[in-house]
């Protein structure tokens, strides 16, 4: 499992690249439902002015719209990095049941040098039904991505 | 300044009432800059089929679109009941300084007999810059808006 979850998070870590090529903040994320990758979204926080358009976030409006909560009960939300807690509380009111990361928010904010935030694994457990999530599986490809762009000394 | 706090809560209490009607959970939310209220949002989950339209996010996202984070940044965000993880991160997200709230989230849980989540205060308390919080103002008139209309029965 760990191997076709890292297959996933590999093509994230490049769609979260090229968010930065456009010039949005490095993060993307998918919906996998029954195997199959059914939506992939980058952030848009910076082309569309809007810091509620992180990468998750944007996904779980468009698929509960799309899919329905019904399907979004069975699929597994993917994200190039850790869910932030507005991100997190998404996840949870769209009762999405697992999440899968490649490098984690705490490496992030020690990369950045500043930062502080709940993780998301306590936003779960701290909630009424539980979120199983599988993380950091890449922390180094990760971090590696955002070290590289540096792309936080314009933010 | 509670007299004012508690008028534009009142006002957020009927906007409540009036998602309900139209079919959505009672929960509202509304802005002011300047002191003057420059957009109140309801809770649009049911009407548009996605559970990331809680009153605050909604209203959040167009704000951020309509006035920019510039003018969030000394915007007072007025909340029906007090925000969840979700929405209090997207507070947080948009750097908003200040949140009032009519009723608490754990007074709404209790109500009705489900629920755990983390309150707002500790999600902001925790994250890097500080929010300003003052609720519940309204707890008992909050709460018996919902005990009156009693919706999470359909949920």
């Amino acid at each position: 499992m760990t191997a076709i979850h890292n297959l996933h998070l590999q093509k994230l870590l490049k769609l979260a690249e090229q968010a930065f090529d456009r010039g949005d903040h490095p993060f993307a994320a998918s919906l996998v439902i029954d195997d199959e990758v059914v939506m992939s979204v980058m952030n848009s926080v910076v082309s569309e002015q809007d810091p509620t358009r992180h990468a998750e976030l944007s996904l779980l409006s468009k698929a509960a719209r799309q899919f329905g909560v019904v399907r979004l009960a069975k699929a597994t939300l993917y994200a190039s990095t850790e869910p932030c807690p507005m991100c997190a509380g998404a996840i949870y009111q769209c009762g999405i049941p697992q999440v899968v990361y490649a490098c984690s928010g705490k490496g992030l904010r020690e990369l950045i040098g500043r930062g502080r935030s709940i993780p998301c694994r306590e936003i779960f457990q701290r909630a009424q039904r539980q979120v199983e999530v599988h993380g950091p599986l890449l922390e180094e490809q990760g971090l590696e991505l955002h070290r590289r762009l540096n792309w936080w000394a314009a933010v």
